[in-house]
């Protein structure tokens, strides 16, 4: 990790030297992390080496972020909003959490209470360093994996996993979970290839699984894994030899030599502004959408105050959560289930976009500063890229009579965030068009937790997983993301309702062929979870009941085009359903309230359930007040295939807002129709009659028109 | 249409003076169509002029075109197979319409039928030009037009539109639609911008609906159409002013000025190659990808013989249909329902993709040879766009250890082609990746069909559609889709299964706290009609039971992505449910028989069902030979938005073929990782502490290491 600068000069936004823009939504800056930090140390004189597990930004209340807001957009002053600073903090080597609310404009701590038992806070880095350097040392573990037989020299690996929850107690009559505890697989590099540090541990699992409490670096015990079909466990035994399976390049057998460079090239630059609107905050400005941007360490990036031609759209857009809730029930899979943004947190795993190479063109960086264990700041260079890009056609018609075709292309702006979450990679990003579409795309990769196994493969296909590879089982799971959405659709006062398209009855004068159908719009009066229904088109839309479109007098909204998804498993008495709040509906509304921002609840590790999405719902708020807030989930059952190891292929979801008379016509009319003097695409045929073969290469390509600074080609 | 010149000079694909290749798939060429009308004329010796509606290949049957295949692919002799025509033709002034089948080797008539009462033909280009300039010059018609009293000099517009079917008879106790009829629909363009050849005349629909007889040219009487909310009818009135809405870009207040150039550049051309494998039909390789590609009058574009690293995947890949039923059950509407390919063609609708600038990149365009009504070949040059794009990220890990990144960029080849029906346009796509996914993707763009209305807009929303503009209804209506996939797997004998996730019970040993799943599956052992449920992840796939995949035994195959729609709404009794067979299931399956390629059957004008993949399915045939096809169906719900007009955004749809447990790993482990040095994009940060806001050009931008031929940005 880059150690944080403060004058900004180590890849920061930099606005260096100038006197630092503040705003009441901007993501918390170095120095205020530090002061946060020096405010806690302050009401413990004296104390312990503090773990600061987190230090963001205590977001001001709605009541006073729109005032701001409005005054802002309006160019008057704007009110004073004090900073405030939300710490989760444990004193080392205790099991001692806090949770504090600092005031950095008056200096004062305004809450700081110890937290109950069997609440959790995330887990960490450091962390998961120092968890697999212990256990890798200890004694008893070093006993287990000798009886493995291991050639010499082999690297072992541990992957640190929260705990999860079982309501299963100890010896000592304690719920195991009271403490904080980590269950952590073990795995190990190709055994004949220890040197390469980037061998594929998950082509190795191993059936040792100790449980640790990664506070006071207690070893509690050491699990066995099941590696038959059954939950049977076996002593473990010298391992059988498997073979490698390595992703890097330089491990494959041959890499393909045929594939063709592709630029994408803006020689004008790029068609979106950015500047800070605080000392973190970008505001991105781009075909008549304005937004802010910001970056936390739970969230990661979040959008604010999203307007289109100066009309508001969107107060809050951020990713709320994620789950994944494994399907293998045996001890202790049972309890695998990852909320990586509560239990880790898509700001700090986000990727430094700058190693890769992950964007393609012209690329702006946005970068953040997020805190360290020790309460210092941390720099986060290129945690968020935006550029913009051409995704094909967007509209197009041809009057037959005259043969004239008008088309416009689809150009998108991205702004995308990758998350490595131990093994997996979720690639996520946000992406406006010219037509007043949002997606939200989520892309899993990565790698797949896996399993050890060993069975007969000619038995019947494995219960719980698919083997990826000879020892390797990768058993089955769902993906599922939380999607929130804190509407202003035309201004703030919105209703969400659900159209369906129903048919007609039959009538002697009005359907007397049966073919008529209607929309039936249903309003939502109260909080509550929904399904989608594809069998009825429901269409579930953001309304502003107020604002009515002058064309036919419909009001103007936004509709949610959500893809489908097999809600969770697991049975409504378990711990993955009780945890996974938002795992069961498509869709939940509730009524919108201060710190209701985390689907899965404020602290998921280890949670018990009670205090997230469903459980708001169930309150069964009025919505009449117009103050709605949606959470749209989506997800994968994932069922492993041969063609998801080392690496699984990008498997992509989308989630579209698109707009419903909220427009007078096609807010994409006004864009310049595609034309080739300014496209400059390459004609590839060559000249009548040349080669019967052609291989596409630039000198045989006829340029159609322009652009010789491309080569000529 | 371009004059087709015998030695492809004219910009088809050009194999100049070198012997003609043949093959049993090639599309007809433009001998063969000559040829084809040559033989049907030797049948009629001194007969009237034939108005010929279709002249395609008549494909040879499976059990001959499978060993000609593989002895292709093995570099054998092949067999000798004969080419015939498929020939539809009826004599001009008439109505009596013929099916025939040409012999082109032996130069024989082999099949020659007068088809029967309420079997119609497509329509055609020249029918709806003749239509259109005989009803506008009718007496009749004209005073009814006369009654709008509208401005002097406007000019009127007829969309002649297929008459669908109703049961309903005539005065003489005869189906309207025993004899071949034409309702067509009337507009005007802008009355104050009369001399506009490209005014939006959909904005000025009018209630005048006359009804043809366009084989004999004969009025059969005019419709007036309904206007209110309601089936009742008023007399024709005079115009109520109403404001015209226009797309093209002159006519706009203003156009976008700030969106800047992004061009995609291939330095070094293309990574695929073409080369013909008959005279008009290409081959084309990419990634390990080899699939021929053809062009025919009703399908457009078809994929054959496709393969993934010389393993066989699929014999055959097309759309076989769509249909468009309305929701207005009122006379006339209550007929309204466009079968886009048997109606018309997706072929014949395809645009010349050189007018606009449809395609982004180096693009290589493949062009076809169909027939015109006189039975003479007509060029259609640069139907199929071919060209590369990226897609972002395919797969990436970062190992959180060493912080070493590996990504692979997902570059895919898309085969692009364009219909315009009248008002909408289709933007149809087949698009490749190097991990084995098959994307069939659909865009659905252009103008809606809009009826002429008269409500106050402050009643209840209109109960059959959306009033998109003053005077101008948008009816509701479903697009329905139809991709029939006829597999070859891990080669021929294949069997369609679908897996579904599904809780395990609990159980105090196996299953104690209720969160295991497995994966069932079910075999289809019969032809059938099946849907999706989401609810438990149903996911069909196409398997080859005798193919095993060493990893893991499991059967290689292939699942089927779907997303899901509304079934048609229209009621069981009605004829369009009765027409559109496909359009009630996501998924039939039916046992392989030769000429079952058009899920709506072959004569869709005016049919009456009975004839499509629902009447086949419904055969129950056994699946047991293995020689299953899958038709795929997918669609929209189409309630328009003010956003929709007056040229919609694409809706898109996009079904995805994508392999499971067919390779031994991620087929794309073997793409070379994404490099700056390859890629070079370009970043937009500017120097530290530069300016606070950055309009991102190209002076400002740094460039990142290579290419200075992108002029140095």
């Amino acid at each position: 990790m880059t150690k944080y600068a403060p004058n900004g000069t180590n890849g920061t936004n930099g606005t260096h030297g100038a006197p630092k823009l503040t705003h009441p939504l901007g993501p918390l800056s170095g120095d205020e992390i530090i002061q946060s930090a020096r405010i806690i140390k302050s009401v413990w004189p004296g104390a312990n080496e503090f773990h600061y597990k987190v230090i963001t930004l205590h977001e001001p209340a709605k009541t006073e972020s729109i005032p701001y807001l409005a005054a802002e957009r309006a160019g008057e002053a704007t009110p004073s909003i004090d900073r405030r600073a939300f710490v989760v903090y444990s004193f080392r080597g205790t099991h001692n959490l806090h949770e504090a609310i600092a005031n950095l404009t008056t200096n004062k701590i305004e809450r700081n209470v110890k937290l109950g038992p069997f609440t959790h806070a995330n887990a960490d880095g450091e962390e998961l360093v120092a968890v697999e350097k212990f256990l890798l040392a200890h004694p008893d573990v070093q006993a287990e994996i000798a009886k493995l037989k291991l050639p010499t020299g082999t690297e072992l690996v541990i992957d640190p996993w929260i705990y999860g929850s079982d309501g299963v107690k100890d010896k000592d009559g304690k719920f195991y979970d009271d403490k904080r505890v980590m269950q952590c697989f073990l795995y190990m590099r190709d055994p004949h290839n220890s040197g390469e540090a980037d061998s594929c541990h998950y082509a190795f699992p191993l059936p040792i699984s100790p449980v640790v409490d990664p506070a006071m670096l207690e070893l509690i015990r050491i699990d066995i894994l099941p590696m038959g079909l059954d939950e049977k466990v076996e002593p473990v035994a010298p391992w059988k030899p498997t073979p490698p399976s390595e992703y890097i390049p330089e491990a494959q057998p041959a890499l393909r030599t045929d594939l063709k460079p592709l630029h994408v090239v803006q020689p004008e630059g790029a068609s979106f502004t950015v500047e800070p609107f605080s000392e973190l905050g970008q505001l991105i400005k781009w075909q008549k959408w304005d937004f802010k941007v910001g970056f936390n360490q739970r969230e990661g990036m979040v959008l604010y105050d999203v307007h289109y031609d100066n009309r508001p759209l969107f107060y809050r857009l951020s990713l709320s959560d994620m789950a994944i809730p494994y399907a293998d029930p045996r001890h202790p899979y049972h309890r695998k289930q990852a909320f990586d943004l509560g239990d880790a947190g898509a700001g700090i795993m986000a990727n430094n976009l700058e190693l890769g190479c992950d964007c393609l063109g012209s690329i702006y960086y946005v970068s953040g500063v997020l805190p360290g264990g020790d309460g210092q700041p941390v720099a986060m260079p290129n945690v968020i890229c935006v550029h913009e890009q051409d995704a094909g056609i967007l509209w197009k018609h041809t009057n037959y009579r005259t043969n004239r075709a008008v088309v416009v292309r689809n150009r998108e702006l991205v702004l995308q965030t990758i998350l490595t979450v131990s093994n997996y990679e979720y690639i996520l990003s946000f992406v406006f068009n010219t037509a007043g579409d949002v997606v939200y795309e989520a892309r899993a990769t990565g790698i797949l937790s896996t399993s050890p196994v060993d069975v007969d493969l000619t038995q019947a296909p494995h219960p719980f997983g698919t083997i990826v590879h000879p020892g390797v089982l990768g058993a089955f799971h769902q993906h599922f993301f939380s999607l929130r959405i804190d509407p202003m659709v035309g201004g703030h006062g919105n209703t969400v309702v659900f159209d369906e398209a129903v048919p007609l009855p039959r009538d002697p004068k009005l359907n007397p062929h049966g073919v008529g159908y209607t929309v039936q719009k249903t309003e939502l009066t109260s909080s509550g979870g929904y399904d989608l229904d594809a069998s009825r088109n429901r269409t579930f839309k953001i309304i502003n009941p107020t604002t009515r479109n002058p064309v036919n007098n419909s009001p103007v909204g936004y509709k949610l085009m959500i893809p489908p998804m097999q809600p969770i498993l697991a049975d409504p008495d378990s711990f993955h359903f009780k945890r996974a709040e938002f795992a069961d509906r498509s869709v939940y509304v509730t009524r919108f309230a201060e710190g209701e921002l985390y689907a899965g609840g404020l602290y998921t590790n280890q949670s018990r359930g009670g205090t997230g999405v469903r459980s708001w719902a169930a309150r069964r708020d009025s919505l009449a007040e117009g103050n709605p807030v949606v959470w749209v989930q989506f997800g994968i059952n994932h069922v492993p295939r041969l063609e998801d190891f080392p690496v699984m292929p990008v498997e992509t979801l989308r989630v579209m807002l698109r707009p419903v008379n909220f427009f007078e016509r096609n807010p994409a009319i006004d864009v310049p129709p595609s034309r080739q003097e300014e496209n400059c695409s390459v004609g590839l045929n060559g000249v009548e009659g040349k080669v019967t073969r052609l291989t596409l290469g630039g000198e045989e390509g006829k340029l159609s028109g322009c652009c010789a600074s491309h080569g000529g080609v």
